[in-house]
């Protein structure tokens, strides 16, 4: 099965990595692919575009025994497992850009189980409601067209695990999160592969539209460094929380490939607090877990 | 016992304080008190000196039952604690100066052992080796005052302690590093809090002198970017790894005063290689353990 996943998620690849490429106009994704004890992969990258700070979107398929710290992460014992994903985190030049994330994984254990995973969610440096909205409509349509009960668990499973405990604020607005989605027979798997797939096709699109709508806004010096600030934030998520990047670096993966998650540049400041009704006062009050984006 | 050493930790926090301003020479420490359920501290910051970048010193003095996730960090299986320290950590403006690092702490439990822990480390963006013999051998003496093993057995925790598995580096050029030291008797008590307090003085005096001395140093932009990738490397380090992190945000610590040990600004670059034959090559090469810096 495995076999199969992989080759629908390498053409997935591919094709996002054009429809991103025309979405910036001007830079090309570099390819470069890797060979390690654990397997195989394929990155590709595009850095400095006119649009598009850092885009990166990974292929691998990878396979081997657990690691104690794997086991328990994946809540084995022990045993062999085979992997195949897509691993996406796009950094816009402009801070009206949202950040935005896509991963769609497939696994197999030695013993019998296998499972999809996987999420797409949306960071904006400033929330906008009507983009927020918009987003999240694009995601439940998606899912309806393969199980109605798909959005409404995949949407809390995303607040819930797109979350800093320590902020007490969700990483962006959200979108959806799933995993150990178990294929019971083999109607079930070609229905759960066609739900990934469409994942993966959904998410360049979703990013070019807002590309193009977005890029064209002008923005202040104080709106780049509250971006900055923001991606401070992100990265405190990948690095503290992010299970595909602990996941990652603890299966001896290619630690260049998981950390292009991290942005460019990004900043901290000792306990800055946004002005009283400004811009940047409004997004934080909307980072907050069980916000009804559609029906807002 | 405990607030003995709180006491002697808060004054050797003034002190710090005092020196280090001293030595920027235009920027003064805020003073923020905080208190929460969980205890009190006062957190010290500097920013934008004409030497130092972002110094933060942090005194804190709390108790409480341990979470589970606390206890198994502890090695224990559950129980209340108090816990008192001090944290620090300096960013330098420029990149010709390192990177420093204190902390010492005391910790109590309810099952009637204690222990201290804490340590020094450096790390330069630019490796230079009569300064890391030199930091080492202040180490070693002020180690020697109190047990001649200490310094080979905690220079030994250091390079352990101090590494980026995933990068398979070492942070700087080491230290000090110890944990669990427990004191078996009164008399030893009196000695290790005096251990203790003596790199609560030593720390501040050593980056005093090496502030006089570098800041000096001109350097070009090239040498500022690479110092941004080595903070990049000191933020994936502090969120990966570091157990004084993990514990503070776990203990449901004050996430503004634990995470000043970020730097203002950090970059990541995909892939970056310095050139062959270059400074930047040559501080790679010596991030290594095990490296004997007193007899280099």
């Amino acid at each position: 099965m495995i076999s199969q996943v992989a080759s629908h998620y390498r053409d997935i690849q591919e094709r996002a990595c054009e429809m991103l490429e025309n979405a910036d106009g001007a830079a090309k994704f570099s390819r470069n692919s890797w060979e390690r004890e654990i397997g195989s992969g394929m990155t590709r990258v595009l850095e400095n575009g006119e649009k598009i700070e850092k885009a990166a979107i990974n292929f691998s398929h990878v396979s081997g025994e657990y690691s104690p710290e794997m086991a328990k992460m994946a809540g084995r014992s022990a045993g062999s497992f085979a992997a195949t994903g897509i691993s996406s985190i796009i950094h816009p030049v402009s801070p009206m850009v949202p950040i935005i994330h896509m991963n769609i994984r497939y696994f197999e254990l030695n013993d019998g189980a296998s499972w999809f995973g996987g999420g797409i969610d949306l960071t904006p440096h400033y929330v906008d409601k009507a983009e927020a909205s918009w987003f999240h409509k694009k995601l439940k349509r998606t899912c309806d067209q393969f199980d109605e009960n798909f959005y409404p668990d995949f949407k809390k499973q995303a607040d819930d695990y797109f979350f800093l405990p320590h902020r007490n604020e969700t990483r962006g607005v959200g979108g959806i999160f799933f995993d150990q989605l178990e294929p019971s027979k083999e109607e079930e798997f070609d229905k759960l592969l066609g739900f990934s797939s469409a994942l993966g096709y959904l998410y360049p699109e979703i990013y070019s539209q807002i590309l193009g709508e977005k890029s064209k806004l002008t923005y202040t010096e104080n709106e780049k460094s509250w971006q900055y600030l923001r991606r401070g934030r992100y990265v405190e998520f990948n690095l503290l929380y992010d299970r595909g990047t602990k996941f990652g670096l603890a299966s001896g993966g290619n630690t260049e490939s998981i950390l292009l998650s991290l942005p460019s540049q990004a900043n901290w400041q000792y306990q800055y607090v946004p002005d009283e009704g400004s811009h940047e006062e409004e997004t934080l009050s909307l980072l907050k877990k069980d916000i009804d984006w559609i029906n807002l």
